[in-house]
C-alpha cells in the first residue's frame, strides 16, 4: 500500500488532507480513485489505514481506518555526522542512509572538504535532500523522515555532543591496526533507545587537527571492518552493521 | 602507497612487469619516478611492496622488495547471485559489493528484471565491471579483485549450489513479518573459510515461481534488518553484516 507523510496540521480526529506533491502522486501519478485505501504517517511516527474519500486535483480528502502498531525504526537512535564530500555522493548516502534507518544527518564542513557551502547554496541543497529522505522513507516504510541539518563546523557540532549517549568517529587508521577498536565493543556499551552521534570524515578522511579535537572531546574511534570504505560507504556500513547487531542479533543490552 | 593488479605471466622471482593501463596509471596520472615504491598484488592473493627500477611509457619494471602479510579479505568467501536490476544500479552494487568484501559475482536474469541482456551487451558490461571491481580493490586495499559472470538463468545458478556451504536468499516478505528467519541465525550456522552463495531479487523482489523454486532447493530465507530495502542497498547490508559479525564481533564459529 502506497505510504504517504502527513504534517501535523493535516490530521484531525476522523480525516487526514493530502495537498501539493501528495495530491498530485496520489491523482496523477497513482491515478487512485475514491475508495482505494493507502497509509499516512502522522510526523510523531504513527501510522493509519486511511480510505480515500473524495479528490480533487488539489486535495484529497482520506478516513482514518485503522490506526497500524508496526514499528520499522532502529531501536537506536543514530545521527550521521557527515564530513562534506564531492559531487553528488551526499544524496547516496542520505538516501541509503534513509533506507538503513538514520534518525538523522548533519553535514559539516571538513579542513579536507573539496565543495565549500554557503547559505545560498545550503538551502537548495538542503530542500532538495528533504525530498529525497521523504521519498526513501515511503518507499521502506519508515515510521519517520530523518532530519538533516548543516553545514556545521566541526566544533558546532562537538558542542551538541551532550545531546548523545554515545558519539563515535570512523577512523581508517584503526583499519589498518591489529590493536583497533572495534565497532562492536563501543556497541556493547549502547542501551536500546540511546543516541548515537558517528563522525565520517570526507574524502581523504579527517585531517589531524580534526582527529585532536575529536579525542579530546571523548569521541571513540571504530573501525568499520578490514578494508578501506570510501566516505560514502563508510556510513551505509555503520548503520547496517547497528540494524544488524539491534535487530538481527537480538543484542539488546540492558 | 599506490596498489596495482597484475597477471600471474608478469612476475618473476625478483621482478614486477606493469604494462597497459597499470602503466598508464603510473607514468601519466601519478607521475612516478624510478625509486618510487608501490604496492603489487598477486591473482593468489599475496601482495609485496616494489620499487620501480626502471620505466617507458609502455612497460614499468618494479623491483620485489617486501613481501606483505595483511590480509584484507572476508573470512568467509561471499558470492552475490543479483538479479539484473534497471539503469546503472549493477554499478553501485559491484563497486561497493567489492568496497565491503565481496569475493564474487553472478548475475541472473530474474522474472522481474526488466533490463534484458543478450550475449553481444554482455561482454561489454561484464568488461566495465571487471574495471570497476579492480579500481574498488585498488582503493580499499583488497588482495584479490572479485570474479564477475552472468547473465545467467536462477536455474543455471542453483545448479552451482552444490560448490557453497550456504546458499541464502533476501526475501522482503520476511521483513514485514514477526517470525522471520534472521540473518544472524543463518550466519551462526557458518563456519570460518565457508563458501556462502546469496541471491537477491532485482526491483520488485522475487516472483512466487523463483521464491518457490529457492525453497525446494533448500535456499535459506533472511531478513536484512526491519526495514524494505532496494536492491541495490540488500547486497551492502548483507556485506557490512557478514564483515561485522566475522570481522567486529569475532563471532567465529569452529
Amino acid at each position: 500500500m502506497q505510504r504517504y507523510f502527513i504534517s501535523d496540521e493535516d490530521w484531525t480526529e476522523r480525516e487526514v488532507l493530502l495537498k501539493d506533491n501528495n495530491a498530485h502522486h496520489i491523482t496523477r501519478v497513482m491515478r487512485m480513485a475514491v475508495g482505494e485505501e493507502i497509509i499516512c504517517n502522522h510526523p510523531e511516527g504513527k501510522a493509519a489505514i486511511c480510505k480515500i474519500s473524495q479528490m480533487t486535483n488539489e486535495i484529497v480528502h482520506a478516513t482514518i481506518k485503522t490506526w497500524l502498531d508496526t514499528d520499522a525504526e532502529l531501536p537506536i537512535q543514530v545521527t550521521i555526522a557527515q564530513g562534506i564530500p564531492k559531487g553528488n555522493k551526499l544524496e547516496l548516502i542520505i538516501q541509503k542512509g534513509t533506507e538503513l534507518g538514520a534518525n538523522g544527518f548533519y553535514l559539516f564542513q571538513a579542513d579536507r572538504s573539496i565543495a565549500k557551502w554557503n547559505e545560498k547554496n545550503a538551502e537548495k541543497r538542503i530542500n532538495r535532500y528533504e525530498k529525497i529522505m521523504k521519498e526513501a522513507s515511503e518507499q521502506c516504510h519508515r515510521n519517520i523522515v530523518p532530519s538533516i541539518e548543516g553545514a556545521f563546523t566541526i566544533e558546532q557540532l562537538l558542542d551538541k555532543k551532550q545531546a548523545f549517549d554515545s558519539v563515535m568517529f570512523a577512523y581508517e587508521e584503526e583499519a589498518k591496526t591489529n590493536n583497533y577498536s572495534s565497532l562492536s565493543s563501543a556497541l556493547k556499551k549502547v542501551n536500546k533507545n540511546d543516541k548515537i552521534l558517528l563522525f565520517i570524515g570526507p574524502e581523504g578522511g579527517f585531517s589531524d587537527r580534526e582527529v585532536q579535537l575529536l579525542k579530546t572531546n571523548d569521541c571513540t574511534p571504530v573501525r568499520l571492518g578490514k578494508r578501506i570504505l570510501r566516505t560514502e560507504t563508510a556510513s551505509l556500513y555503520a548503520l547496517a552493521s547497528i540494524s544488524y547487531h539491534f535487530e538481527e542479533l537480538g543484542c539488546e543490552n540492558e
